[in-house]
C-alpha cells in the first residue's frame, strides 16, 4: 500500500469517523494512552522497570510512546523489527529471539553499529559464536542476554548446566557483552484465571531458579532480570525474580485479553479495549444477517472470535464469511442493518491482527486525528 | 518492509536458496508456470475465458503472467487491490465485491478513468444508485455486473426479481453500462470429494438458472456470466451457466486444495503445489521437537495445518508455537534437525497465507533468481 491508504485526505476532519473507506483498523487514543498512563503508574509505584513489546503492534509511533511513558525501551522478536524500531530512533532495543536463521547475525552486528543500545538474546553456544564472529570487527561489543525456556517448550536453555554454558561463552568473547537473563512464559499470559495464573506461574519459574541460583555460583549476578507479559505482569515483581517486564497487549487489549483477571479480584479491569476494525454493511439481502466487509484478511483467526463493539444490534454475533466477509448473525437482536451502516468489532488477538494491517486509523471521538503506518508489519524475518 | 526485504542482494547467486534470511516465502517458478500452463491448455480446450482472481496473489507479476497465459484479465476482491493492479498496468479487472463502503463508488469511478477496462459487481438498487451517481461526470460509462448469490449467504441478490430490479437500475442509468452477471459459490470450492462437490454446485447454481431465466424474459441475454473457482473449474462449463472462470488457487495450491479431487478419478492432480515458507531450526534444545522461526505471523490459521514439504525428518509434523514461531514434532521419526538447518513449509490456505507476507522469493532450483513484490498485500479496503 502506498503511504496512508485511502483514508489520508481526511485527517483532520470533522466527523471522519463514518467516512473512512473500509475496513480500517482504528485506535482510540484517548484509551490508548489511559493504559498508558495505567501501567507506567503502576509500574512506577511497584518499582519495575519496563520494556513493551513491538511484536504486539509493530509501530514506532507507538514505541515512541511507550518509551515517552517511561519506557527504558523496547522488545522485538525478530531482526527485521528492530531494524525497522532503530530506524525510527528507538534508542534501546533487545531482540527477544535468538538470531540464528542465514544473515541474521550479520544483520545483528551491522545493527549494533547503528543502535544507540541493542541487546540479542541467545540460547546455544553455537549461535553465541556465531554473534561473536559476526561482531569480531564491530567498535563495541553486542550485548548478549541468556534466554531460560520457563514451560513454553519453545526457545531457552534447558537447565542451569546449558545455562550456565551459554554465559561462560558469552563472557569469554572479547566481542560480546553479558547484558542479562530472559524469561518469557508465554503459555500462560492469557489464563483468565488469577490464582491459576499465578500457581503456573509458580511452576514455570522453577527453571529461572536455578539457572540464576547455578549463575550466582560462578559468581554471575544478572543485572536485568527480563520477561513477563500483560497477563502475569502484576505478579512478576511479587515473584520476585524478574526486574524488567516485557508488557504488549495492555496497550491496546483484545477480546482474548478481556477475559483476563489482571488484579485478582473485584477491581475494575486496569486497561480498556482500544483497537477496532471498523467495517460497512455492503449487503442486507438475508433476513438473519448482514454482510460486512471484514473477513479472514483483517482479524487474526488463531483467537476467540472477533466481537461487536458499536453499532450492530444488542445481541448479534460475529460469524467469519470467507476472507474479505463477515457476518452479523442476528440472532434474538429486533435491529437490522441498513446497506452502508457502519460497525465496529473489538480484535479478537491484537499481535496477529495488527500484523494485517499497514495503517492504524487513530480516532478521538468521531473524528481522524493520524494515522500511523504499521512499520514494522510483515517484518518477519 | 523497505524495498524487496533482507535477501534482495542474494538474487541470482548460485545456492542462495540455502543463504535466505528467515522466515521467506518462496515460490517454486517450474511448478508455478506449469500449473499456469496446465491451467491455460485445459481452457483453452473447453472453450472458456479465464479471469483469475488475485485476491489469492495480490501479485502484479502474477497477475501480469497469467494475462500472458491467455487469461482476458483479472479479478480484485477490493478497490484498493485493483488499484494496485490497475497501477501495475492490467488492462482489465473486475472487482467482485459490492463497492458499498464510504468512499468506494468515488473511487470505482476515478479507476474507471484510469483503467482500460474495468467492471464493479452489484447486488442493491442503492448501490447502482451510488455508483450511478458517482459515475455522473466520468467521461465513459462504468461497466457493471450483477451478482447472484448462490449458496453463499454472502453478497449477491436472492431471488429472480431482486436480480431483474438490480439490472433494470443499471441499464436505465446513463453513467452505467450492463456487463454481465457473476455468481460465485465459493463454500464449496474446498470440498474434496468430486461427486460431492458436482451434485452441491448443481444445488446451488439453481438461482442463477432463475434469474438467467427472468433476464431472457426481459430480453437481457448477459454476454458475460463469470464465477467458479479453482474447486469447481472442471465442472462449470458441463454445467452451461458460467462462460468465464475466476480460479485462483491452481497457480500456487496449498494444503488444503491437494485433498481436493478436480478430475473425478484416478487422473494425476492437474496442479502442483508451488508455495512453500522456508524456515530455520533456531533450538533444538528439546528431545521431542526443533523450533523453526515460523508461526502464526506468516501462516493462515483458518484452515488446515502447514506441512512439510522438504527437510523436515520424515514423519515429523508442525505445531504452532506462537506468533513467531512453530515446532517441528518428532513423534515417530529417527531423524533430528541441527541447529540452522532448513525446512520447507507447504502454506495452509494460500490467500491468507500470501496476505501475511510483502515479497515472493522465487526459485529455481537451489537459485533465488528474483523477489516479487505483494505489492496490494493488505489492500483490503
Amino acid at each position: 500500500m502506498a503511504g496512508l491508504g485511502p483514508n489520508e485526505a481526511l485527517i483532520g476532519a470533522p466527523g471522519s469517523r463514518a467516512r473512512l473507506s473500509t475496513p480500517a483498523l482504528v485506535l482510540d487514543l484517548d484509551r490508548f494512552e489511559a493504559n498508558l498512563a495505567a501501567m507506567a503508574a503502576w509500574a512506577s509505584d511497584a518499582g519495575v522497570r519496563l520494556r513493551p513489546h513491538a511484536k504486539m503492534h509493530k509501530t514506532p509511533r507507538i514505541a515512541q510512546a511507550q518509551v515517552a511513558a517511561g519506557a527504558v525501551g523496547i522488545c522485538c522478536a525478530t531482526v527485521g523489527e528492530a531494524e525497522v524500531m532503530v530506524a525510527a530512533g528507538i534508542a534501546d532495543v533487545l531482540i527477544t529471539s535468538p538470531a540464528v536463521a542465514p544473515g541474521k547475525p550479520t544483520r545483528v552486528a551491522a545493527l549494533n553499529r547503528r543502535a544507540k543500545q541493542l541487546a540479542v538474546v541467545a540460547d546455544h553456544p553455537d549461535n553465541v559464536a556465531a554473534l561473536a564472529a559476526a561482531n569480531a570487527s564491530g567498535d563495541r561489543p553486542l550485548t548478549v542476554y541468556l534466554e531460560v525456556d520457563v514451560g513454553s517448550a519453545r526457545t531457552g536453555v534447558t537447565g542451569a548446566a546449558a545455562g550456565v554454558a551459554v554465559v561462560e561463552a558469552i563472557r569469554s568473547s572479547d566481542s560480546l557483552r553479558f547484558g542479562g537473563v530472559q524469561a518469557y512464559a508465554g503459555y500462560l499470559q492469557h489464563m483468565p484465571d488469577y490464582d491459576a495464573r499465578w500457581a503456573e506461574l509458580e511452576r514455570a519459574m522453577a527453571p529461572l531458579r536455578e539457572v540464576l541460583a547455578a549463575l550466582a555460583e560462578i559468581g554471575v549476578r544478572p543485572e536485568v532480570v527480563t520477561g513477563g507479559g500483560s497477563g502475569s505482569h502484576r505478579m512478576d515483581p511479587e515473584m520476585g525474580l524478574l526486574n524488567e517486564l516485557q508488557v504488549g497487549s495492555y496497550c491496546v487489549m483484545d477480546v482474548d485479553y478481556d477475559r483476563v483477571d489482571f488484579v485478582g479480584g473485584d477491581g475494575a479491569p486496569p486497561y480498556l479495549p482500544a483497537l477496532f476494525v471498523q467495517a460497512t454493511a455492503i449487503n442486507v439481502n438475508h433476513d438473519d444477517t448482514a454482510i460486512v466487509d471484514a473477513g479472514l484478511k483483517v482479524f487474526a483467526t488463531d483467537g476467540p472470535l472477533p466481537r461487536f463493539a458499536g453499532g450492530a444490534p444488542v445481541g448479534a454475533t460475529f460469524r467469519f464469511k470467507g476472507d474479505e466477509h463477515g457476518a452479523v448473525v442476528y440472532g434474538d437482536a429486533n435491529e437490522r442493518l441498513a446497506l452502508g451502516d457502519t460497525v465496529l468489532i473489538q480484535a479478537p488477538h491484537c499481535d496477529p491482527t495488527i500484523n494485517l494491517h499497514d495503517v492504524l486509523h487513530c480516532l478521538r471521538g468521531d473524528r481522524l486525528v493520524d494515522i500511523w503506518p504499521i512499520a514494522a508489519r510483515g517484518a518477519s524475518a
